[in-house]
């Protein structure tokens, strides 16, 4: 259910990785080697945040048809260049397909993408969104269960330390959905930013995670393909977080251990153990 | 904020009160000369019972884009005969424009749709929600006032006694938005069917609600204008009722009165005092 | 490029085989196992002609949204019954993707549809454009080859003869396009009717064209599969015309040949040679 | 038929002009006082050329949407700065509503958008379409005249002179228009860019067109309306060409005179007469 990708670095023109790529977020949509569903069809969003801008909240550009064949998101994503993006497609475990059931979603200057789900999440949403703080409640316009998950995050503490306030979400679901009779009820990867940091989690109830991968560094890069052109485009501090690799080629991404966060910033990243590690 | 329509009675094809009538709800959907809004063109609705149907629930057809050029509403209900059918011109309030935003909205054999407003929504959206039977709420799909009206009437009753379960509804939305400081809560007119029976319902708690009408009785009518050919194509027992008259031709549709609850069976209809009359 | 369905017989609701069926139409539009693409989600289309209508002219109901998530497809195709429908999912070439561009194509009582292309289109459109009628260039609403195939063929003489006139125009595009250098320039499999009669064609110009199945008589199927609940909803004059079969059970379906029309009428069916059998 | 609006200047954000203003383009596709109609909701384009682009051609998006509610237009215009970029509404004649007829048409790094129509086009399109250049005939993908207008001016030198080119173009309309028996073929007003320059043209055949005006440079602006704030975020070269002024202050905004060009370059504009000023 769903791919995503994220970027932060130098400013970048978005289409290189989410379209040019080989296997591109794009590519992905139609056909995704190591998703849970091959096809991710049913919507797809795109979120940057602008260079120069004097704005610090993302823009957004959310679209319910298939991104493979999505004009706009070609001429918007080939013709901008951002410091920091979030793009992805969607699989949807059912209808309805609609704009606000796209991500990434977005409070104030963070952004938000998850690939997964909360198992059963029909037994267990009254009662997550019960938990949402009444302030944030009109907020959630759709109806994923990954909308609710983020406004629990921000209910519990996401703003002044992501990686907390989603571990406290996620061990909310697991304890409201154990009590409703479900196994394993979380189940996926999460990509959060404040327009500066990301903060990336592969977690899984059950410990068998969808997959997420992040780039080594650009200079190793460099050093084990001299001869591509395509990554002089990329710059010194220039990190990517996927789904899956964007390319065949060994040795350009590296594989996020289960029940584990990457704290991306800068060029430098950092794995801590998430939830069950201890 | 939004036009509707609701037939019952002899089979009838939809595009001719829907499409081709001189104001017809599309007509209104680009122009409607007693609205609150001018425009009607965030999306609309169409749901009607089968002829010789073993289905007892309706089919609905939703879509986004305004009326007056989707050509699927022409195919549609051109091609189909229908004993009783509702249908939505929408102007929404502010975004998101969604199908799961278009009336009528459907549980079970029942069909529901509203003109008007719940004032201040946000404000006790929450609340009012909170409010729907547990086991109705995963069943709300989108984000609009209307759509908690029909499930807090279906949580007090609606389905036993439509009437009394709307008034029930709309007492509590009374309450609670005044208890937030809201000093005329709701606004609007109803529409409920359950297939055989229609009740429409005209109301606000200011006393100053959307216009509604209902058709005079088919045989007045074709006493009336004996030389119109259109309303041939109607049978004995047809009855409309709608946000406002489809022509200009005096004498075929009457006011419903403030505060009334028109209920429409097999060409026959009441008004009841409905709320306040009391 | 695109798979296809065609049914005539006593009137049935279309959901059966376009929705229920284990390989239906929307089942192949996210997977299609014989197809050129494996996913067709590229826009979708349904003509039906009514039961019991007086308009001898079929209803089209036309989506860009891939089919496999669209709610008004459900609801209309398990509403109606009807005794001729066209259903086509799309795997487009290129953008754009538009309603305009969605099969059937309808022209009066006709309805046309086609699976394949017409090679390297774009070098011989604007002949193959200027060839047809000018009484009917005015109707050509898209961007597609097969829209153009088709108002040649009614240019050819296809109203009349169908298989003639179809092969006419095919005949046309193979001399205008080796002209131009395209070695192999007609592949596909095309659907005509008029309303009655089911008219089906297999060819390329290299005789390796997309599949095409037609179902065997209904009183083989009730004798080969006596248990199977499903197939007692199909009358005895029931018939099929596939891309794919729309299950494993074996027997159910026979394969077109290359280069042959199949003529569908009234519960009988008839081959015939098509273009390069003499 | 459709309100449009061309800015060049420092670069701007274009959410100022198509969103805030008192009567922005977005204001008058639900509301237009000026033009032909009073609705202009069968969709939108906006067309920009990048800030410190590399790219020289212009970057499109087109919606068939509304674009009153559309949220991705105003994410999009209000997280950008352009030195140049058209925006238009379009109220169709008739379907169907699909990207491809939105305005504006790209050519290399042109760009072209039309208000009015060519009259009674559907009996003149294929002679006009087919004095198109047939190297430039594959790339019309939708239905309109001002599409088809479009590339016969490209046919006719509209790259070398834009003016000569679209009164080339114009001439023919105007001749195979009364050679069909049109009275007066032409109506509308036009514009046209290369990403430098801005040409627009007022004309019909009758000499009743639609509405053109062109701002007054920002000194005067600022003179006159020292104390308003939001015209200090309006450049010193800053120019608009509008369907109707963007808002109701006396003197920003000078009416184009009938059959007649004007040229916006870096600031400084000049009027030519068109046509019939001979």
């Amino acid at each position: 259910m769903c791919r995503w990708l994220a970027y932060s670095g130098e400013p970048l023109k978005p289409s290189l990785v989410i379209l040019d790529a080989q296997h591109s977020l794009v590519a992905q949509s139609l056909n995704s080697p190591l998703g849970a569903e091959t096809v991710n069809g049913d919507g797809f969003g795109f979120g940057w945040y602008p260079k120069d801008a004097e704005r610090s909240t993302a823009a957004i550009f959310h679209s319910t048809e298939p991104a493979w064949n999505d004009t706009n998101l070609r001429e918007l994503t080939s013709s901008i260049e951002s410091p920091l993006f979030f793009s992805h497609v969607r699989a949807a475990a059912e209808p309805p397909i609609q704009q606000s059931n796209c991500h990434p979603f977005r409070h104030e200057n963070w952004l938000f993408m998850h690939n997964g789900a909360i198992i059963d999440f029909k037994k267990i949403k009254r009662e997550l969104t019960l938990a949402v703080d009444p302030s944030l409640y009109p907020d959630i316009l759709g109806t994923t269960d990954s909308e609710v998950l983020f406004h629990l995050a921000l209910t519990l503490g996401m703003k002044d330390d992501p990686i907390a306030g989603l571990g406290a979400a996620i061990t909310m679901v697991e304890k409201v959905g154990r009590e409703a009779g479900i196994g394993f009820p979380m189940q996926g990867t999460v990509a959060m930013t404040d327009g500066a940091t990301i903060w990336a989690v592969r977690y899984s109830s059950a410990g068998r995670s969808r997959s997420l991968f992040h780039s080594v560094d650009t200079a190793t890069v460099r050093e084990m393909y001299p001869d591509r052109e395509q990554f002089r485009l990329f710059g010194d501090t220039a990190q990517l977080v996927v789904s899956e690799p964007l390319n065949d080629l060994p040795g350009l991404f590296r594989e996020v251990p289960e029940s584990t966060a990457v704290v991306l910033n800068h060029g430098a990243y950092e794995h801590r153990p998430f939830l069950d590690a201890g």
